[in-house]
C-alpha cells in the first residue's frame, strides 16, 4: 500500500476537525492505518514550540521568529512522524501543514510567499501533501463561528482585518496552485464537503496508482 | 557615537565569560552604553527557544529543528535588543552569535556552512557583528574544563568526536573570514588574550572612524 498525505487548510472555526473525523473513517475503510496529526505540534518537540508561538504574553515576537518557529515544529514532525508514516504506507492526514505558513506568515503577516516556500523547502526537504484540501470561509463568518470560544491564542486573537488577509490569501494560493489545492465552500454542508473531499483523494491520487 | 558589535566566539569552556567581562569594563571607559547578551536567549521569548533548544530529554531533536530554532531565538534577539541598541550607539558584546550556528549546526552536525548563512540571512537580514572573536580550544582542554559542572546541557553533552569538529569548524572558519573573525588562543594568560582583543577593536574599528 502507498502512503497517502493529506493536508486540510482553511481560516479558523472552517471545520477541519468535522472534515479530518470524517475522512479518517473514510479512510479506515479503505483499510489505512491513520495518522491525524495536528501543526503547530505533533511531537513532544513541535507542542513544546507551539507553545511559544501561540502564548498571548508574546506580543512582541517578530514576523520572522514566528515563521521559523512554525518551520522548526514542521521540522520535526516531518522528520519524526510523517516520513516514517509514509515510508510504512499509511495515510498521513494533517490539520494545517505548510500552506498555513504560506498564507498566515507569508501573505497576512507580509514576509512573501517565495520566502516562506523557501525557508520551508529547507525544513522539508522538499515535502508537499499529495493533496491539500481549503476549507473556504469568509473571515466574517470565521470570527463569528469562534465567537463562543472561551480563550483566543495569539494567532486567533489577531483581528478582521489579519484574518481577511489569511481568507483572501488562501484564495490566492488555490487559484494559483490548483493541481495541488482544492477550494471546496465551507458553508456547504458537512457531507457535501466530505462528499467533495473523497471523490478529489479517488480521482487524483488513488486512482492514479490503478493500472 | 556609533554603536559597537562584537561576538565572542569559541568551545564551552574557552573562557568567553572571562573576556567579555574585561571587554566590558574596556567600553564602559571608552564611554560606551554596553549591552552584554548571550545566544541562545537574551530576550524572554529567545530564552523560552533556549529552554527547547538545551532541553537534554529532546535526544530526537532532528538537526533541521535545531538549526531553525537558534535561528528564531537569534531573529528575536536581532529585533528587540540589538538592532534598536546599535542604532541608539550602545555597544554590543554577543556570547555566541551567527558562527556558533555556522560552526555546530553546519560544520559539526553536517547540514553545510552556506546552508547555515542561507537561513540566517533571511533571519538576520544580513546583519553581521563588525568584529568576532573566535577564543580558539581544542576539544580534548575544553571538556576538561567543563568536567566539574555538574550538569551539562543537549549540546554540551556531545562526544569528544562532536567537539573536536567543532573545534576544527571554528578554525576552517576563522581562516577563511580573517577580515570578519580574529582566532586567539584560548591557553593565552587572560590578560594578554584582552590587550589582543582590545587591540583588535581600536585598529579594526574604532581608528577606522577617526578622520
Amino acid at each position: 500500500m502507498q502512503g497517502l498525505f493529506i493536508a486540510l487548510e482553511g481560516p479558523d472555526g472552517a471545520g477541519k476537525s468535522t472534515q479530518i473525523q470524517l475522512l479518517q473513517e473514510y479512510l479506515e475503510k479503505k483499510g489505512y492505518e491513520i495518522i491525524v496529526t495536528r501543526e503547530p505540534g505533533g511531537t513532544v518537540i513541535s507542542e513544546a514550540v507551539r507553545q511559544i508561538i501561540l502564548n498571548k504574553e508574546y506580543r512582541e515576537m517578530s514576523e520572522k521568529t514566528e515563521l521559523l518557529l512554525y518551520a522548526a515544529a514542521r521540522a520535526q514532525l516531518v522528520e519524526e512522524i510523517i516520513r516514517p508514516a509514509l515510508k510504512a504506507g499509511k495515510a498521513v492526514i494533517c490539520d494545517r501543514f505548510l500552506e498555513s505558513s504560506v498564507v498566515y506568515q507569508g501573505i497576512a503577516r507580509g514576509l512573501g510567499v517565495d520566502t516562506v516556500y523557501a525557508v520551508n523547502d529547507f525544513a522539508l526537504e522538499g515535502l508537499r501533501p499529495q493533496l491539500t484540501i481549503l476549507l473556504d470561509l469568509d473571515a466574517e463568518e470565521g470570527l463569528r463561528r469562534k465567537k463562543n470560544q472561551a480563550e483566543l491564542d495569539r494567532m486567533e486573537a489577531e483581528g478582521l482585518e489579519f484574518h481577511q488577509r489569511v481568507a483572501e490569501g488562501y484564495r490566492f494560493l488555490a487559484d494559483r496552485e490548483k493541481e495541488r489545492i482544492m477550494r471546496i465552500s465551507a458553508t456547504l454542508p458537512k457531507e457535501e464537503i466530505h462528499a467533495k473531499i473523497v471523490l478529489a483523494i479517488e480521482e487524483r491520487i488513488l486512482n492514479r496508482y490503478q493500472i
